[in-house]
Order: C-alpha cells, then sequence, then structure tokens
C-alpha cells in the first residue's frame, strides 16, 4: 500500500485506522507527505511567538514522524513541497511514477477524486495528479531504466472536511474498532490541530454507526469512509 | 441470495452467469419472476398467429424454466403479475417481506436503484418495491407470525439495457468467465428475444475488457456488471 | 413555523435545537407527529417482553410528548398513520391543506426533498408530500371554505441519517449553541433509541465545526443542517 | 405531433411558437388538455367576485380556444380532470394509449421529464405518466383491438418555469421568429394570467439570444427550448 | 465588498444593481476588473475601421468608469491582465491575497464556483483563482508583512450567460428593485454590447418574477441571482 | 468537419464510420493527430524487443495514414506531441486557432467535454483546450493577419472507453451501416491493440441496438454515439 498525503496531518484524520489496521495484519504501507502544510494546515503554529517556516516545519516533522511510529508506519517520505498551493513540474512527475513502480503497491490512498474538497484546493490538485502519475506508472511507453511499468493498482480516496459540500460519494469502509486506539493516540500528536483529534474522533463513531447499519454487521464499533476511484471487480460481490 | 426479476428473463440477460458461478460454488439462490413479461417483453410471440395472453404465458415460462435449469436454479416462483406496468398492493408487499424473511437472503439482486431505466418504468418500480420491502423486513417492528426480522442484507442492482442515459453508475463486476457458456446457453431459450442474445454475449466481452482495465487481472474474459445500493463494509478494502 | 415528522423522534434528532431556539425567541411552533414510529423506528421495544402495537405505541407518545415539553413545544397533534410505509390519500391531502392554511407558517420543517433518504423511504414520501400540500394550500383554486390560501412559506428540509449516501446538499446552518442542552435533554426521553443519543450529540459537534469553518464566526459550537427547498430571497446576500 | 398540456395554457406558453410554426408547414397536431388548471392555474379567476369552479372552467376552456384557433391547432380534447393534484387511474392509462395509437405521432411534446418541476407537482406526474403510456403505446403486448402498436416516437419536454431549480436540461432549440407574433396573440387570450404574457415573450427573446450563440446562425430572433427524452438519432450530426 | 470580475463589463451585466443596492446602504465596495475584455468580449468593437489593442481598451476602460460611476462605485482597479484566455502566475496569486487581506471583505462577489461556464473558459479560470486566493488569504500560514490572515468571507457567483447550460445553481436572490434604473443605466455605457443590455434587462424581470414567487413577497420587480459558494450559515433560518 | 484526435488510433476507434460516411457523402474532413500516443498507447509495441520511442512511433503513424486511407482521410496533420501527459502552450494555442480558422469547419469532433474519461487523462486535457482554442478562434478580438473569426461551430464529442465511469452522456447517434466495413478494416490498421478491434466492434453492434430502439427505425445495424457540447439549435425537433 501505497499513501499519498498532501499535507503531514492528512492520511493520520482520515485513514490512520486503516493504515494501522493494514500495518498490524503484516502488509508494507510506504507513505509520501508531499509538504508539511506549514501554510495551509498550520494556524495554531503560527500564533506561537517568534514561529518561523523553518520552526513551523520543524514541529510538523516531529509530529508527523510521532503519529507514524504510534501507527507501525516505519516507510515514510517527506518530500517538502510549499502549500497553498502545492504545484508539481515534470520532475516531480518523474518522482511520483518512480516511486508507484518502486513500490508496486496494490492499492494507493490518496486524497477524494471524484468530488472537489470544497475548503482545500490542495487536496483536489494532489488527488489528480497522483491518479494521474499512477496511469503514467501503469503505461509501458513510459520508459524507466529497471523500473518496469506497474499492474493496475486500486485507488481510494479520502474522506475530505465537509464531506457533503465537496460532493463525496462513500464507497467502502473499513472497520477500524481493533485500532482504533492507535488513531486516536496518533491524532493526539498533532498539537497545533487539537479541534481536529474531536472531530475525527466523533467522525470514526458516525462512521461506525453507519458501517453497522449498511452491513448488518453489529461488531463495528469504529469505522473510516474512502471513495472507490474504480468499481470493485472481482470473483464475487463484496 | 435472492433475486427478484420484473420480467421472465431479465434475470438471465444481466445476472445469469453470476447466478450460475454463485450455484456452482454452493450457494442457495431462490428466483421470484414477478410477471411473465407477456404485455412489455414479448413483441416477438405476439406475431405469431392465433398468440394469446395465455400461449404467451406459457412460453415464456417454458422458456425460463429452461434457463433457470441451465444455470443450475431450483427454488423459482412465478408470481404472475401483469406488466406493463408492473403494480402492487399491501398484500403484495406482505408477500415480499415474507419471502425476504423466509429465504434469509445475504444477497438481494434486482434491477437497478440508484438511475432510472429510460425504457423500462417496470424496472424503476420494482427496484423501488424490493427496496422498500426489504427495509420492512429487516424492521423488528414489521410483525409476522414465526417470521422475525431480518438482518441488513446487500443488495445489488442489474444494469438496465441502454446504462448512460438510465444513470447506472458500474460498482461491482463479477467474473463470469467460468460461467459464461451456461449464459449463453440460458439466453438461448428465450427465442422471442433473440435479438437480445447477441446484445448481451457482446456485453459480457466489453464488460470482462473493463474488469481487465480496472483491475489489472488479465485472467477476466467476462464480467457482468452491477450497481451497489449501499458502499462495500468490511474488514478491509475490496 | 410548522414541523411535520414522519415518525415521534425525527423532528428531536434533526431539529431540537432550532425548534427550542425558534420558541425562546417567541415564535409561535406547531408540529404534527404522522406517525409514531411502532413498525419502523422502535426495534428496541419490540424486544421487551409482551411488547403489542399499543404498548409500543404508547410508549413512543410519552416520549415525544416528554421530549416536545423540554423543547418548550405546546402544540402538538399525533396523526397516528402507520408507517413502513406511511402512505396518504385524499383525505389526508385534505387535512394537510387544512392545518397548513390553520397555521399560516413563515417556514416548515420537513424531511429533505433533495436528495433520497436510503434507508427510510416514508422519509421520501412524507418529503413530497408535504411539499404538494404546502403548493396547494398556496393556491387560491383549491378552495376550503373560511381558509383563504397561504403565502408562499419557505421549506427547509431535515438532514438524513446518512447524508452523503443520500444526496443531502447542505443549505442552512443554524446555531444551536444556546439550545443545546435542551436538545440533548430532550433526545434523552427517547429511551428505545438510546444509540441514536450520541449519533446526533456528536453530529451537533460536527455541525458546529463546519458552521464555524464555513462562516468564520468562532462563537457557533453546536449546529443543525438543513436542505433548503428554495434559493434564499431577500434584500441582500446572506 | 400529439401535445399533452397538464394544465389549459402550459402547451402555449412554452411550446406556442413551435406548434404554430409546425402547423404553418403542413404537419398534423393534436392536443390533449388533460384539466383546465382550475385549481391550481386560476389563481386570478378566483379574485374575481362569485366566482365558481364551473364558471372558472368555463373561462378557461374559452381562453383555450382561442388561444388554440390563433395557433392553427383544430384538433384538441379537453379531458377535464382535476388538478392540483391531476391522477390518473387504468382507465385513463387506456385511454392515453388509445389516444397515442390513435395519432401515430412521430413526436409527442409534454412536460419535461429529466428534471423535476420544482413548483408544479402536476407536471412531473403527468411527464412520467405520458412516457410510461408511450411505451405501452409502443409494446405489441399490449393488445387493443384495431390498435396496433406503435413505433417508437420522439419525445420532446416543455421548459419548466424555474428551469435552473427544476434540473432542465436544454436539448434542443426551436428557432420560433417567423410564428412569434401568433404565439403573443395566443398567449394574450390567457387573461387570468397577465404576468405570464410579459415573462414568456421576454423568455422568447432570451432563448433566441442562446440559439444565435450556440448555432452561430444571426438569424434567430425568438426561440423555445426543449429538453430531449432521448439522444438525437440520425444519418448524420444535427 | 469586494467584486472581482474577469472582463470590463462583467460585473454590470451580473451584480450592477446589488452593488448599487449595497452602496446606497452605506457598504463599501472595491471592484477589481481583472482585463479589459480586448480579446473575447469586444467584438463590435473590432467591427469598426482602425481598431486597435490600444483603441479597443481605452472604450473599455472608460465606458467600465462611466458605469462604475452610476453606480456610485469608487474604489476601481484596472489589472489589464490579457484576456481569452486569462491566465495567472504566482506573482499575480500574490497581488489577489494583499488585495483580498488589505480590503478585508465580508462578501467576495464574482465568477459562479459550481458550474462551468459553457461560453466562457476565462469565468471558470478566474472562479477557481479568486476562491483559491481567498482560501490563501484566510490562512495564517500564508505570511505577509503588516498584513494578518483574513476571516473566512462569505462568497457568491454570478450567473452564467447560460445558466441551465452551465451548471448554475440558483442560492441567492436579491431584490435590486430600488437601483434597476441604476443597472439598466449602468449597462447602457457598453456601446459595444448593446444586444446584451435588452438582454440583462430581462433577466432582470425574470428573476423578478422568480423571486416573488418562491417568497411570495409581491414587492420584487426586478432581481439578480447568485450561487452560493458555501451553505447560510446564522442565528435562524433565512 | 475538423477532427482532433489525442493519440493516432482514437478517431478510429470512436469516430471512424462517421468520418467515413461524411467522406463518401462528399464533406471536407481534416485530421489533426496530436501525439502519436507512444508512452499512453503502445504498450503492445513496446513489448517488442528492440523498441525506441522511434520505431514506435513510426509504427504508429504508419498504422495511422493506413487507416486514414480507408476511411478516405486526406487532410491530416501530425503535430507529433508527446503524450501521457499532453500538454500544450501559448504557442500550441495559436496553432489550433490558426487551424480552425483556415479549416472554417461546421463541426469539431474531438474528445468529450461533459465527462471525466476516467482511464485517460490526456482525453480530458485535449477536449478542454480544443474547446478553448474554437471559442478563441470565434472571437474577432484575437486578432490574425488574413485569418478572419469564424463562426460558432457545433462540437461533438467521442465516446470513452468506460462510458458510465467518465460520465458520458449519449447526445446524437449517427448510422454507420453504410460505412461500418470501412470502419472494421480501418480498425485492422493498428496491430497493437489488436483487443481493442474486437472491442469497438461489439460497441458499434450495441449503439446500433440502441438507435434502433430510440428511433424506431430498424434499418440502423451498427452505430457510433457522441456527446453534444451544445443543445441543437434549429428549424424543427430533430
Amino acid at each position: 500500500m501505497l499513501v499519498v498525503s498532501a499535507h503531514a496531518a492528512d492520511y493520520v484524520w482520515r485513514a490512520g485506522g486503516t493504515i494501522a489496521k493494514y500495518i498490524k495484519n503484516g502488509a508494507e504501507v510506504h507513505l509520501v507527505v508531499l509538504s508539511f502544510g506549514g501554510r495551509g494546515e498550520s494556524n495554531d503554529l503560527w500564533k506561537q511567538p517568534g514561529a518561523t517556516a523553518d520552526s513551523v516545519k520543524a514541529v510538523r516533522r516531529a509530529e508527523t514522524q510521532a503519529a507514524a511510529e504510534i501507527l507501525g508506519l516505519r516507510n515514510i517520505e517527506f518530500w517538502d513541497l510549499q502549500d497553498y498551493p502545492i504545484q508539481t513540474d515534470e520532475a516531480m512527475d518523474e518522482r511520483m511514477v518512480r516511486k508507484i513502480r518502486t513500490v508496486c503497491p496494490d492499492i494507493i490512498l490518496t486524497h477524494d477524486h471524484n468530488g472537489k474538497d470544497v475548503l482545500n484546493p490542495d487536496h483536489n490538485y494532489v488527488s489528480q495528479w497522483v491518479f494521474r502519475c499512477s496511469i503514467m506508472a501503469n503505461s509501458a511507453g513510459v520508459r524507466m531504466e529497471g523500473l518496469p511499468s506497474t499492474r493496475q493498482m486500486r485507488l481510494f480516496g479520502f474522506e475530505p472536511h465537509q464531506t457533503e459540500l465537496s460532493g463525496f460519494v462513500p464507497g467502502s469502509f473499513v472497520d477500524i474498532t481493533g485500532t482504533y486506539e492507535q488513531k486516536v493516540a496518533a491524532m493526539k500528536c498533532f498539537k497545533a490541530q487539537s479541534h481536529l483529534i474531536q472531530y475525527y474522533t466523533d467522525r470514526a463513531f458516525l462512521r461506525g454507526n453507519h458501517a453497522r447499519r449498511i452491513s448488518g454487521n453489529q461488531s463495528y464499533r469504529y469505522a473510516e469512509c474512502f471513495s472507490n476511484f474504480f468499481p470493485i471487480v472481482g470473483e464475487k460481490l463484496y
């Protein structure tokens, strides 16, 4: 599994429980954090006297690493792009294609592709870009010495902060009852965004309610929700 | 699995391969054929000299049974409603709720729920109605002596004849490579709708192409496509 | 303000804070409870030994009245329709038109009109029906002795339980910080649906977060969200 | 061409210019007026002292006939259903199927099918119903002595009063520059809805502007706009 | 209030009445005209013999200033970007963020954000860009010496020329009866687009009709319509 | 007619029959092939030992020319852009505007504009870009020595590979029964994409079925389907 997070904490709020669960079950999970979110998602840090771009970045890096450790995530790369807005060029395309081919993931988790995050243009940009890079990675004509094209992987999208306004369509719920405590602990690392901890704690509870209602499985207590970039394909109906 | 088909042949064109596969894998599959499609889907039969409602119905029944036998389907009920338009009343509601509670299915397969079949109002009506009955079946307050409420099951929708015009959203592809020959043989039972045999043969090929493209699994040769009434819920991402 | 609730508790979960606030501010609020939700929303009550339709109904009535009292709601009518499914006829049309013309509301609050509640067909039915009756009430040609036609009122829709799946489009947020405690107390009257109390408590918190984010007003702590049946019309931009 | 109008004046506001043009060019046009709009669209008539259902109906009938005469329309039937709400039963289904088979139209013009008229539930109901009847008329299995099934005709929808709120999708513009004066004269027959005359005069001007912009044909001065029930099919691209 | 207009006349056609009203009521309104529309919206000016980019621009500037004066608008900036296509870079981002922080508006009026103007790609581009800049302006991490981050403002979108084709969703109507004459006078300054004066005069009349119908307030004679970038948030239901 | 194809073979799969038909009927058809599809659509060619960008390109060029010859297409330009991703700059804008003004087409055929090709970002990019260039070509203010602005032409979009997932809305069907054999022969030129030949052969059959069903014209055996960038405008209803 490859996780691409626009800002430092995105992957924790929206997918921390699922990532922890995959790791617990033995999956190899790789994380790319594109930016530290210094401009877009560190409002509280900038309120501290003497805050500078570097000091903010240092805090965010430390928090992200602490959170990742709690989730069991070992393979992290910080690409340290500027955010607000995040922008990429051809060299960055190549870097991402290379990353995808190196990891060769079954699943890519990134920002939602179908809707449009109404509060965060970076999320939309990153989603489109990761998707485009995945298509390039899968294409034999995009040549890279020693890195053959990948097989079509599955892609899933994080839910945005305000789902209905952002056209988010729930596609898959993952039960995170077993890793919920880990997720809460990981969220608590982001002291600058403390108001979000309660938010995503409550959301996991609501998603758990949804998961029970539509599956009939009463054992689900907490869940995370993702959009499906593609329909489900398989040997039966899931 | 419970399959509810508005007209006699609907379940074969859209889900014959999947039904055969489930049966092959040991599932218990029940079929309710609501109408023989005598008014809406038997144009060719009516061209035969001396055709009457009864003669048309008799042909459709025989064809449906022959097709079901080929698919391995043993549990069939013909409810013999009039079609064009299919209409239901409270007694029919109760009959369907009773059927659902008796079968206690994990999966209900019926007509598409999200879109609107632009060529066949019966399909829309049946889809809404089956869905409503499933909710009643799941509700403890809808009392039936000896038949407790069911647990929330999964529901999937057949693809309509002209998918794009009908707002059909593909949710799940099922590989039917292993039962494709059975499906073709079953379709051939419907002599009055011979033009549809080529149609759904081609469609299985196209859906196979789609299934390969979005899954990367090159072993899929033929597929059927369904809409998801609900998101997928589970222990991982499918 | 006229509130039309399909089942006994709907108005509390989705609009209790707003109703209490309007009453606090001196508005005259009328409530019509169409059904006691005995079949559709009383699963827990039916688990009690010896439960009957009448005993369930009696509990629901008592709970609803207790909740209404907490909210300050004095004008309640129980129409005692069967639910699952709720159905109406011409006499019921006339009764609702009569009610609307008698109350002459500035605002009607009922179930969401734009989307489609994916878990509760009664909500969709009631929404369409109330809307149709409001149009009849406003039409001078629908004659009722002594009850002249009403002026076009504003209509707003409750949010459904699973908003994204139901195509709910948030149109208006109402700050309920000042009546949140009342709402929580009112919700606690519904002992048979205790799992929903935590659900709608959390949701009020999330909606408060949304309200702050999109308005910039940091004083909002809890909020309720509604769909707009019509655009906002006025002397300025709200 | 068969035109089915829910209320007495609908066909004039939305399609008067097109109808006049078809007649001018030699087409045979049949009109069915389902209701006189006595309850829903005669507010001004009811303001007159001593107005009764019968007096309102008489005025509407006279106005409709006068308007039809101006447009050159000779084949009119008044079915005199109640409106607000318009409702149909099986006998009415049969009557409409019979009408369609008798006229055997190339084109059916009626209310919009894709969207949802946000101000007039009758329009939605009629549109769905006419469409369903057209499908029954085309089906050989719906037997009627002496009236063989029709060939699939084209269907187009009137634009509703508030197009954007009603999800109206413009599909076809018809230049009515040559019959615009006739349409204005016909509209003036409806004295009880005088505020609509200016409205639909302005709209014809706006639609003319749209028609010029998207076609590049500067000779179009006035136009009417319709939704397409189906895609355009033909020997070339129109 | 900050108004951002892609081309010189956009703000007059779509929002002239609202702007005049806000000014009349004492609001401070700032206008940024991004381009003179020399390439995209001056077809008639180019028909004059000897027209050059400079002569066209001079006419447009004079017309825009005359129109602004009629509306009472004093704070105008012409950024003189090329149009068809309008493009922006990082320096322009900074300029806009700086402008927003300097004005510190409660409301930003610009092109529609939800839909897609089917006839004018510049409008779509500008809308996305202004929105992105507003988010940057609100973010404490986007540092500008002496210009603190703004509080989340409300944003509203102009209606595009062909609303239905452009996916425009009416969100708010503003009564402009009191400033309608000013708007007409301001529109008449744009001699090169004389065909649009009638168009937007008629549209104000139609929007007035809509405003009356959905509000029940019969005093509205002319109105302008806007899309809401966000739901309405407040202490009550508007 | 001007056809703009993102990659070498796109125009054949999706529009080969229509192009051949127009040519047969005497139309002048111009084709611009933006890229050879060396990176994105030549997976099979890259499997050949010793394949290089140049060898792949040479094969694609030869195949495209052979296919064009079969369709009767004489006016082809290869712009030889890189694909995956295709990108354009200002010079390319000017080149396309110049091309459009030189050809002065009644119809532009290119990739779909309304939806979003879920498997091929190049298609989306090209569609937006061609559309923007068409608007510039039509604008008198975009000055080009000796090339006056064009009159608004009609634009139609190719259907994408997976239509439902890409939000494709069928707008126009063209009967290609008379040129179907030519299309099949042209498709067979693309040996590297042999799996697509069966795919688009089947699709032409399915589209023929759709065309018959919705038009009632039983003579259509094969068809191609396009989206409409604009509504149909004309003297009657098509």
